[in-house]
Protein backbone atom coordinates (compact mmCIF):
# COMPACT_ATOMS: atom_id res chain seq x y z
CA UNK A 1 0.00 0.00 0.00
CA UNK A 2 1.19 3.35 -1.09
CA UNK A 3 -1.62 6.37 -0.07
CA UNK A 4 -4.13 6.18 2.62
CA UNK A 5 -7.10 7.69 2.08
CA UNK A 6 -8.53 10.84 3.30
CA UNK A 7 -10.53 9.63 5.23
CA UNK A 8 -8.69 7.84 7.59
CA UNK A 9 -9.02 8.82 11.02
CA UNK A 10 -5.31 8.43 11.70
CA UNK A 11 -4.38 11.41 8.90
CA UNK A 12 -7.75 13.27 10.41
CA UNK A 13 -7.47 13.26 14.14
CA UNK A 14 -3.93 11.19 14.47
CA UNK A 15 -5.94 7.82 15.81
CA UNK A 16 -3.87 5.33 15.41
CA UNK A 17 -0.31 3.86 16.75
CA UNK A 18 2.67 3.25 15.04
CA UNK A 19 6.59 0.97 16.02
CA UNK A 20 9.47 1.67 14.54
CA UNK A 21 11.86 -1.28 14.24
CA UNK A 22 14.91 -1.48 13.31
CA UNK A 23 16.18 -3.99 10.66
CA UNK A 24 19.93 -5.26 11.08
CA UNK A 25 21.84 -8.79 10.87
CA UNK A 26 19.34 -9.58 8.28
CA UNK A 27 16.08 -9.93 11.22
CA UNK A 28 13.81 -7.32 12.89
CA UNK A 29 15.04 -6.23 16.29
CA UNK A 30 12.74 -6.98 19.04
CA UNK A 31 9.76 -7.49 16.79
CA UNK A 32 7.50 -9.52 19.64
CA UNK A 33 8.31 -7.03 21.63
CA UNK A 34 7.48 -4.26 19.08
CA UNK A 35 3.66 -6.42 18.30
CA UNK A 36 3.04 -6.76 21.88
CA UNK A 37 3.69 -3.08 22.57
CA UNK A 38 1.13 -1.96 19.57
CA UNK A 39 -1.12 -4.70 20.79
CA UNK A 40 -1.12 -3.13 24.39
CA UNK A 41 -1.65 0.39 22.74
CA UNK A 42 -4.66 -1.01 21.01
CA UNK A 43 -6.18 -2.36 24.42
CA UNK A 44 -5.47 1.47 25.75
CA UNK A 45 -7.20 2.87 22.58
CA UNK A 46 -10.17 0.32 21.95
CA UNK A 47 -8.81 -0.28 18.87
CA UNK A 48 -8.85 -4.26 17.63
CA UNK A 49 -5.67 -5.74 17.96
CA UNK A 50 -3.58 -6.47 15.06
CA UNK A 51 -2.32 -9.76 14.16
CA UNK A 52 1.51 -10.59 14.88
CA UNK A 53 1.96 -12.48 11.78
CA UNK A 54 0.52 -9.64 9.42
CA UNK A 55 2.59 -6.99 10.73
CA UNK A 56 6.04 -9.07 10.22
CA UNK A 57 4.74 -9.81 6.80
CA UNK A 58 3.91 -6.08 6.03
CA UNK A 59 7.54 -5.22 7.55
CA UNK A 60 8.70 -7.77 4.98
CA UNK A 61 7.51 -5.96 1.93
CA UNK A 62 8.20 -2.52 2.89
CA UNK A 63 11.90 -3.55 3.16
CA UNK A 64 11.40 -5.49 -0.22
CA UNK A 65 10.65 -2.78 -1.59
CA UNK A 66 12.65 -0.43 -0.14
CA UNK A 67 15.52 -2.68 -1.59
CA UNK A 68 16.39 -4.17 1.46
CA UNK A 69 18.80 -1.96 2.74
CA UNK A 70 21.43 -3.64 5.58
CA UNK A 71 20.43 -1.40 8.50
CA UNK A 72 16.83 0.33 8.28
CA UNK A 73 14.29 1.18 10.58
CA UNK A 74 10.82 -0.24 9.68
CA UNK A 75 7.14 1.91 10.32
CA UNK A 76 4.92 0.00 10.73
CA UNK A 77 1.36 1.97 11.38
CA UNK A 78 -2.59 1.16 12.64
CA UNK A 79 -4.66 3.18 12.64
CA UNK A 80 -8.75 3.60 13.50
CA UNK A 81 -9.13 3.05 9.89
CA UNK A 82 -11.87 5.12 7.46
CA UNK A 83 -14.42 7.20 9.41
CA UNK A 84 -17.20 9.38 8.80
CA UNK A 85 -16.76 13.23 9.66
CA UNK A 86 -16.24 14.23 13.26
CA UNK A 87 -14.54 12.32 16.77
CA UNK A 88 -17.22 9.57 17.34
CA UNK A 89 -15.18 6.49 16.92
CA UNK A 90 -16.55 4.16 14.28
CA UNK A 91 -18.52 1.24 14.70
CA UNK A 92 -17.23 -1.31 13.95
CA UNK A 93 -13.76 -0.02 13.64
CA UNK A 94 -11.78 -1.38 10.11
CA UNK A 95 -7.98 -0.90 11.33
CA UNK A 96 -5.86 -0.14 8.21
CA UNK A 97 -2.30 -1.38 8.79
CA UNK A 98 1.00 0.29 6.70
CA UNK A 99 4.08 0.15 6.57
CA UNK A 100 7.08 1.87 5.49
CA UNK A 101 11.59 1.04 5.34
CA UNK A 102 14.07 3.54 5.08
CA UNK A 103 17.95 3.12 5.57
CA UNK A 104 19.00 4.18 9.10
CA UNK A 105 22.55 5.07 10.13
CA UNK A 106 23.19 5.04 13.75
CA UNK A 107 24.04 8.45 15.08
CA UNK A 108 27.91 8.99 14.89
CA UNK A 109 28.14 11.59 18.17
CA UNK A 110 26.39 11.26 21.38
CA UNK A 111 23.62 13.70 21.74
CA UNK A 112 23.03 17.71 22.68
CA UNK A 113 19.84 17.69 24.60
CA UNK A 114 17.92 21.24 24.95
CA UNK A 115 15.20 21.49 27.47
CA UNK A 116 11.92 22.47 25.46
CA UNK A 117 8.94 24.48 25.98
CA UNK A 118 6.38 22.39 25.02
CA UNK A 119 5.38 19.70 27.53
CA UNK A 120 4.79 16.20 27.64
CA UNK A 121 0.81 15.76 28.44
CA UNK A 122 1.32 12.94 31.24
CA UNK A 123 -2.64 13.58 32.18
CA UNK A 124 -3.53 11.80 28.77
CA UNK A 125 -2.93 8.04 28.20
CA UNK A 126 -1.52 9.15 25.01
CA UNK A 127 1.23 10.04 26.90
CA UNK A 128 2.56 6.15 27.21
CA UNK A 129 1.86 5.41 23.84
CA UNK A 130 3.43 5.42 20.90
CA UNK A 131 0.44 6.88 19.06
CA UNK A 132 0.36 8.95 15.74
CA UNK A 133 -0.85 12.47 17.65
CA UNK A 134 3.26 13.56 17.98
CA UNK A 135 2.85 16.92 17.07
CA UNK A 136 3.96 18.40 20.62
CA UNK A 137 7.13 16.13 19.93
CA UNK A 138 7.83 17.69 16.79
CA UNK A 139 7.46 21.15 18.42
CA UNK A 140 9.55 19.94 20.92
CA UNK A 141 12.73 18.94 18.47
CA UNK A 142 12.28 21.87 16.71
CA UNK A 143 12.89 24.09 19.58
CA UNK A 144 15.86 21.91 20.82
CA UNK A 145 17.11 22.42 16.66
CA UNK A 146 16.81 26.30 17.26
CA UNK A 147 18.47 26.14 20.40
CA UNK A 148 21.56 24.81 18.82
CA UNK A 149 20.89 20.83 20.47
CA UNK A 150 19.50 17.81 18.24
CA UNK A 151 17.33 16.64 20.84
CA UNK A 152 15.02 18.01 23.44
CA UNK A 153 14.18 16.99 26.72
CA UNK A 154 10.54 17.11 27.62
CA UNK A 155 9.43 17.89 30.77
CA UNK A 156 5.65 16.71 31.79
CA UNK A 157 2.94 18.98 32.93
CA UNK A 158 4.23 19.12 36.73
CA UNK A 159 7.91 20.31 35.26
CA UNK A 160 9.54 16.81 36.09
CA UNK A 161 11.65 15.53 33.70
CA UNK A 162 9.86 12.67 30.79
CA UNK A 163 11.87 11.85 28.18
CA UNK A 164 13.59 13.09 24.95
CA UNK A 165 11.40 14.09 22.06
CA UNK A 166 12.19 10.66 20.27
CA UNK A 167 14.10 8.77 23.12
CA UNK A 168 13.82 7.93 26.75
CA UNK A 169 16.52 9.32 29.14
CA UNK A 170 18.59 7.99 31.89
CA UNK A 171 21.05 10.07 34.17
CA UNK A 172 23.74 8.41 36.34
CA UNK A 173 24.39 9.61 40.32
CA UNK A 174 27.10 7.84 42.46
CA UNK A 175 27.10 5.02 40.66
CA UNK A 176 23.20 4.40 40.47
CA UNK A 177 21.24 4.57 37.68
CA UNK A 178 17.87 6.70 36.86
CA UNK A 179 14.92 6.75 34.91
CA UNK A 180 11.22 8.91 35.16
CA UNK A 181 8.74 6.49 35.51
CA UNK A 182 6.30 5.59 33.16
CA UNK A 183 3.46 7.31 35.22
CA UNK A 184 5.49 10.78 34.38
CA UNK A 185 3.91 10.37 31.09
CA UNK A 186 6.72 8.21 29.21
CA UNK A 187 6.89 5.95 26.88
CA UNK A 188 6.99 2.01 27.46
CA UNK A 189 10.59 2.10 25.37
CA UNK A 190 11.79 -1.19 24.68
CA UNK A 191 15.59 -0.46 25.09
CA UNK A 192 14.29 1.58 28.15
CA UNK A 193 12.85 -2.33 29.69
CA UNK A 194 16.68 -3.74 28.38
CA UNK A 195 18.62 -0.79 29.95
CA UNK A 196 16.43 -2.13 33.43
CA UNK A 197 17.61 -6.10 32.97
CA UNK A 198 20.99 -4.90 31.84
CA UNK A 199 21.32 -2.90 35.01
CA UNK A 200 19.97 -5.89 37.27
CA UNK A 201 22.43 -7.73 35.29
CA UNK A 202 25.20 -5.91 35.92
CA UNK A 203 23.89 -5.25 40.32
CA UNK A 204 23.50 -1.50 38.92
CA UNK A 205 20.80 0.09 41.07
CA UNK A 206 18.23 1.17 38.99
CA UNK A 207 15.15 3.83 39.90
CA UNK A 208 12.38 4.54 38.26
CA UNK A 209 11.56 8.16 39.56
CA UNK A 210 9.59 11.46 39.61
CA UNK A 211 12.66 14.02 39.27
CA UNK A 212 12.65 17.72 38.37
CA UNK A 213 15.02 18.94 36.12
CA UNK A 214 17.57 20.31 38.41
CA UNK A 215 18.76 16.33 39.69
CA UNK A 216 20.10 16.45 35.96
CA UNK A 217 23.23 18.73 37.18
CA UNK A 218 26.06 17.49 36.21
CA UNK A 219 25.06 13.63 35.98
CA UNK A 220 26.06 11.72 32.88
CA UNK A 221 23.04 10.94 30.89
CA UNK A 222 22.22 8.41 27.87
CA UNK A 223 19.10 8.44 25.68
CA UNK A 224 17.93 5.41 24.05
CA UNK A 225 15.62 4.16 21.62
CA UNK A 226 15.42 1.19 19.22
CA UNK A 227 16.69 2.85 16.26
CA UNK A 228 20.22 4.14 18.21
CA UNK A 229 20.28 1.61 21.31
CA UNK A 230 21.94 3.73 24.05
CA UNK A 231 23.13 6.55 23.08
CA UNK A 232 25.65 8.90 25.15
CA UNK A 233 24.56 12.75 26.24
CA UNK A 234 27.35 15.33 26.14
CA UNK A 235 25.86 18.66 26.91
CA UNK A 236 22.54 19.94 28.20
CA UNK A 237 21.27 23.49 27.45
CA UNK A 238 25.09 24.02 26.26
CA UNK A 239 26.94 22.84 29.42
CA UNK A 240 29.00 20.22 28.65
CA UNK A 241 28.19 17.02 31.07
CA UNK A 242 30.52 14.31 32.38
CA UNK A 243 30.94 10.91 30.93
CA UNK A 244 30.54 7.71 32.76
CA UNK A 245 32.41 4.32 32.42
CA UNK A 246 28.91 2.90 32.98
CA UNK A 247 27.24 4.30 29.77
CA UNK A 248 29.11 1.85 27.69
CA UNK A 249 28.97 -0.78 29.81
CA UNK A 250 25.32 -0.35 29.76
CA UNK A 251 24.97 -0.10 26.11
CA UNK A 252 27.29 -3.12 25.62
CA UNK A 253 24.85 -5.18 27.57
CA UNK A 254 22.10 -4.43 25.91
CA UNK A 255 23.75 -4.94 22.60
CA UNK A 256 24.11 -8.72 23.99
CA UNK A 257 21.16 -9.02 25.17
CA UNK A 258 19.86 -8.28 21.34
CA UNK B 1 -7.12 14.31 -4.37
CA UNK B 2 -8.38 11.00 -2.97
CA UNK B 3 -5.65 9.42 -1.05
CA UNK B 4 -2.43 11.00 0.98
CA UNK B 5 1.42 8.98 0.50
CA UNK B 6 2.34 7.09 3.81
CA UNK B 7 4.68 9.94 4.09
CA UNK B 8 2.95 12.89 4.43
CA UNK B 9 3.76 14.38 8.08
CA UNK B 10 -0.13 14.97 9.01
CA UNK B 11 -0.48 11.41 9.04
CA UNK B 12 2.90 10.24 10.41
CA UNK B 13 3.42 12.68 12.96
CA UNK B 14 -0.14 14.85 13.01
CA UNK B 15 2.32 17.38 11.41
CA UNK B 16 -0.72 19.76 10.42
CA UNK B 17 -3.86 21.75 10.87
CA UNK B 18 -7.32 21.54 9.60
CA UNK B 19 -10.25 23.34 9.19
CA UNK B 20 -14.00 22.24 9.51
CA UNK B 21 -16.54 24.95 7.18
CA UNK B 22 -19.70 25.16 7.73
CA UNK B 23 -21.59 25.28 4.06
CA UNK B 24 -25.07 26.71 4.19
CA UNK B 25 -27.70 28.52 1.97
CA UNK B 26 -25.20 28.79 -0.63
CA UNK B 27 -22.02 29.91 1.10
CA UNK B 28 -18.74 29.27 2.86
CA UNK B 29 -20.00 30.33 6.79
CA UNK B 30 -16.99 32.53 8.01
CA UNK B 31 -14.31 31.46 5.50
CA UNK B 32 -12.23 34.73 5.74
CA UNK B 33 -12.58 33.79 9.51
CA UNK B 34 -11.35 29.97 8.41
CA UNK B 35 -8.61 30.99 6.49
CA UNK B 36 -7.11 33.14 8.72
CA UNK B 37 -7.14 30.89 11.75
CA UNK B 38 -5.43 28.56 9.63
CA UNK B 39 -2.60 31.21 8.65
CA UNK B 40 -2.04 31.87 12.37
CA UNK B 41 -1.79 28.34 12.99
CA UNK B 42 1.06 27.93 9.91
CA UNK B 43 2.86 31.03 11.46
CA UNK B 44 2.93 29.51 15.26
CA UNK B 45 4.03 25.50 14.00
CA UNK B 46 6.66 27.39 11.20
CA UNK B 47 4.23 26.08 8.28
CA UNK B 48 4.60 27.81 4.72
CA UNK B 49 0.73 29.47 4.74
CA UNK B 50 -1.99 28.73 2.42
CA UNK B 51 -3.37 30.78 -0.08
CA UNK B 52 -7.11 32.08 0.52
CA UNK B 53 -7.75 31.23 -3.23
CA UNK B 54 -6.40 28.01 -2.86
CA UNK B 55 -8.48 27.31 0.24
CA UNK B 56 -11.35 28.59 -1.66
CA UNK B 57 -11.05 26.90 -5.04
CA UNK B 58 -10.36 23.27 -2.71
CA UNK B 59 -13.80 24.07 -0.86
CA UNK B 60 -15.46 24.13 -3.90
CA UNK B 61 -14.00 20.94 -5.79
CA UNK B 62 -14.81 18.91 -2.46
CA UNK B 63 -18.44 20.08 -2.37
CA UNK B 64 -18.87 19.61 -5.88
CA UNK B 65 -16.95 15.92 -5.75
CA UNK B 66 -19.96 15.60 -2.71
CA UNK B 67 -22.76 16.47 -5.13
CA UNK B 68 -23.17 20.10 -3.34
CA UNK B 69 -25.43 19.28 -0.11
CA UNK B 70 -27.60 21.93 0.89
CA UNK B 71 -25.81 22.05 4.16
CA UNK B 72 -22.14 20.57 4.79
CA UNK B 73 -19.16 20.47 7.04
CA UNK B 74 -16.22 21.13 4.22
CA UNK B 75 -12.97 19.99 6.05
CA UNK B 76 -9.54 21.83 4.82
CA UNK B 77 -6.76 19.94 5.62
CA UNK B 78 -2.95 21.72 5.67
CA UNK B 79 0.18 19.39 6.62
CA UNK B 80 3.80 19.71 6.67
CA UNK B 81 3.97 17.49 3.12
CA UNK B 82 6.01 14.39 2.51
CA UNK B 83 9.07 14.06 4.82
CA UNK B 84 12.20 11.72 5.50
CA UNK B 85 11.37 9.16 8.46
CA UNK B 86 12.03 11.12 12.08
CA UNK B 87 10.62 14.30 13.69
CA UNK B 88 13.05 16.73 11.90
CA UNK B 89 11.04 19.30 10.27
CA UNK B 90 11.60 19.05 6.23
CA UNK B 91 14.13 21.52 4.87
CA UNK B 92 12.10 23.13 2.52
CA UNK B 93 8.91 22.35 3.52
CA UNK B 94 6.21 21.53 0.83
CA UNK B 95 2.88 21.28 2.66
CA UNK B 96 0.22 19.66 0.99
CA UNK B 97 -3.83 20.63 0.90
CA UNK B 98 -6.63 18.03 1.05
CA UNK B 99 -10.41 19.11 1.09
CA UNK B 100 -13.47 16.60 1.91
CA UNK B 101 -17.27 17.54 1.67
CA UNK B 102 -20.05 15.70 3.69
CA UNK B 103 -23.76 16.72 4.40
CA UNK B 104 -23.92 18.10 8.14
CA UNK B 105 -26.83 18.53 9.94
CA UNK B 106 -27.46 20.68 13.15
CA UNK B 107 -27.90 18.57 16.50
CA UNK B 108 -31.56 18.54 17.27
CA UNK B 109 -31.09 18.02 20.55
CA UNK B 110 -29.38 19.79 23.71
CA UNK B 111 -25.67 18.31 24.79
CA UNK B 112 -25.57 16.01 27.45
CA UNK B 113 -21.71 16.89 28.77
CA UNK B 114 -19.52 14.45 30.67
CA UNK B 115 -16.09 15.60 32.02
CA UNK B 116 -13.60 13.37 30.96
CA UNK B 117 -10.26 12.10 32.68
CA UNK B 118 -8.50 12.84 29.57
CA UNK B 119 -6.96 16.56 29.68
CA UNK B 120 -6.11 19.16 27.77
CA UNK B 121 -2.37 19.94 26.95
CA UNK B 122 -2.37 23.99 27.80
CA UNK B 123 1.31 23.33 28.37
CA UNK B 124 1.69 23.50 24.21
CA UNK B 125 1.05 25.82 21.65
CA UNK B 126 -0.88 23.10 19.97
CA UNK B 127 -3.73 23.10 22.83
CA UNK B 128 -4.51 26.62 21.16
CA UNK B 129 -4.36 25.11 17.31
CA UNK B 130 -6.38 23.11 15.29
CA UNK B 131 -3.83 20.89 14.86
CA UNK B 132 -3.94 16.98 13.36
CA UNK B 133 -2.82 15.43 17.09
CA UNK B 134 -6.74 15.22 18.04
CA UNK B 135 -6.05 12.10 19.89
CA UNK B 136 -6.65 13.35 23.09
CA UNK B 137 -10.27 15.12 21.99
CA UNK B 138 -11.07 11.12 20.62
CA UNK B 139 -10.56 10.00 23.87
CA UNK B 140 -12.25 12.38 25.52
CA UNK B 141 -15.25 11.91 23.41
CA UNK B 142 -15.40 8.17 23.55
CA UNK B 143 -15.10 8.54 27.71
CA UNK B 144 -18.22 11.02 27.74
CA UNK B 145 -19.80 8.54 25.65
CA UNK B 146 -19.06 5.56 27.55
CA UNK B 147 -20.65 7.82 30.47
CA UNK B 148 -24.02 7.95 28.72
CA UNK B 149 -23.27 11.45 27.33
CA UNK B 150 -22.63 12.83 24.16
CA UNK B 151 -19.92 14.96 24.64
CA UNK B 152 -16.97 15.39 26.59
CA UNK B 153 -15.87 18.40 28.63
CA UNK B 154 -12.30 18.74 29.04
CA UNK B 155 -10.14 19.73 31.77
CA UNK B 156 -6.45 21.29 31.37
CA UNK B 157 -3.87 19.94 33.35
CA UNK B 158 -4.38 22.58 36.06
CA UNK B 159 -7.76 20.95 36.70
CA UNK B 160 -9.36 24.02 35.38
CA UNK B 161 -12.32 24.23 32.64
CA UNK B 162 -11.05 24.19 29.40
CA UNK B 163 -13.42 23.37 26.06
CA UNK B 164 -15.46 20.06 24.95
CA UNK B 165 -14.02 18.18 22.93
CA UNK B 166 -14.79 19.54 19.37
CA UNK B 167 -16.41 23.06 20.86
CA UNK B 168 -16.14 26.00 22.93
CA UNK B 169 -18.17 26.25 26.62
CA UNK B 170 -19.84 28.66 28.05
CA UNK B 171 -21.74 29.42 31.08
CA UNK B 172 -24.31 31.57 32.71
CA UNK B 173 -24.37 33.15 36.37
CA UNK B 174 -26.45 36.00 37.30
CA UNK B 175 -26.77 37.78 33.67
CA UNK B 176 -23.33 37.54 33.17
CA UNK B 177 -21.06 35.00 30.65
CA UNK B 178 -18.05 33.35 32.00
CA UNK B 179 -16.00 31.23 29.08
CA UNK B 180 -12.33 29.83 29.32
CA UNK B 181 -9.89 32.15 28.37
CA UNK B 182 -7.41 31.02 25.71
CA UNK B 183 -4.38 30.73 28.22
CA UNK B 184 -6.23 28.36 29.76
CA UNK B 185 -6.04 25.71 26.77
CA UNK B 186 -8.53 26.27 24.73
CA UNK B 187 -8.79 26.61 20.86
CA UNK B 188 -9.62 30.41 19.47
CA UNK B 189 -13.33 29.06 18.04
CA UNK B 190 -15.14 31.32 15.60
CA UNK B 191 -18.15 31.29 16.59
CA UNK B 192 -16.95 31.72 20.21
CA UNK B 193 -15.34 35.50 18.85
CA UNK B 194 -19.05 35.80 17.54
CA UNK B 195 -20.84 35.09 21.06
CA UNK B 196 -17.97 37.39 22.89
CA UNK B 197 -19.44 40.14 20.19
CA UNK B 198 -22.74 39.63 20.41
CA UNK B 199 -23.09 39.69 24.27
CA UNK B 200 -20.99 43.20 23.96
CA UNK B 201 -23.84 43.81 21.38
CA UNK B 202 -26.52 43.05 24.06
CA UNK B 203 -25.28 44.51 26.71
CA UNK B 204 -24.34 41.32 28.72
CA UNK B 205 -20.63 41.08 30.55
CA UNK B 206 -18.27 38.56 28.88
CA UNK B 207 -16.00 37.30 31.14
CA UNK B 208 -12.64 35.21 30.03
CA UNK B 209 -11.87 33.24 32.89
CA UNK B 210 -9.50 30.37 34.60
CA UNK B 211 -12.02 28.45 36.33
CA UNK B 212 -12.85 25.22 38.60
CA UNK B 213 -15.20 23.07 37.39
CA UNK B 214 -17.30 23.61 40.51
CA UNK B 215 -17.91 27.16 38.94
CA UNK B 216 -20.14 24.94 36.45
CA UNK B 217 -22.73 23.68 39.79
CA UNK B 218 -26.00 25.18 38.64
CA UNK B 219 -25.49 27.43 35.85
CA UNK B 220 -27.16 27.08 32.10
CA UNK B 221 -24.75 26.42 29.56
CA UNK B 222 -24.14 26.44 26.08
CA UNK B 223 -21.49 24.90 23.51
CA UNK B 224 -20.17 26.11 20.40
CA UNK B 225 -18.52 25.19 16.86
CA UNK B 226 -18.63 26.40 13.31
CA UNK B 227 -21.22 23.56 12.30
CA UNK B 228 -23.55 23.45 15.29
CA UNK B 229 -23.77 27.58 15.75
CA UNK B 230 -24.81 27.58 19.46
CA UNK B 231 -26.02 24.56 21.36
CA UNK B 232 -27.51 24.43 24.60
CA UNK B 233 -26.46 22.00 27.33
CA UNK B 234 -28.83 19.74 28.81
CA UNK B 235 -26.60 18.28 31.37
CA UNK B 236 -23.60 17.96 33.10
CA UNK B 237 -22.43 14.47 34.42
CA UNK B 238 -25.81 13.45 34.36
CA UNK B 239 -27.51 15.81 36.32
CA UNK B 240 -30.12 18.34 34.70
CA UNK B 241 -28.59 21.93 34.36
CA UNK B 242 -31.44 24.99 34.73
CA UNK B 243 -31.88 26.91 31.39
CA UNK B 244 -31.68 30.91 30.45
CA UNK B 245 -33.33 32.41 27.90
CA UNK B 246 -30.09 34.14 27.62
CA UNK B 247 -28.56 31.21 25.54
CA UNK B 248 -31.64 31.70 22.85
CA UNK B 249 -30.74 35.24 22.79
CA UNK B 250 -27.20 34.84 22.31
CA UNK B 251 -27.41 32.23 19.76
CA UNK B 252 -30.27 34.70 17.74
CA UNK B 253 -27.52 37.14 17.66
CA UNK B 254 -24.59 35.07 16.86
CA UNK B 255 -26.79 33.88 13.79
CA UNK B 256 -28.01 37.38 12.95
CA UNK B 257 -24.18 37.71 12.45
CA UNK B 258 -23.69 35.28 9.96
Amino acid sequence: MTDVPLDDRGFTLGHGLFETVLWTEGRLDAFDDHAERMRRGCRALGLPLPDAAALEASAHEALAAAGKPARAAVRLTWTAGSGARGLDTPVPITPRLTAQAAPSAPPAEPARLAIARTRRNDRSPTSRLKSLAYLDNVLARAEAQAAGADEALMLNTAGEIACAAAANIFWIRHGEVFTPTLEAGVLDGIIRRRVIAACHDLGLPLHEVFANPGRLNGAPMFITNSLIGVRAVSDLNGSALPTSPLVSRIAKAVSRSR
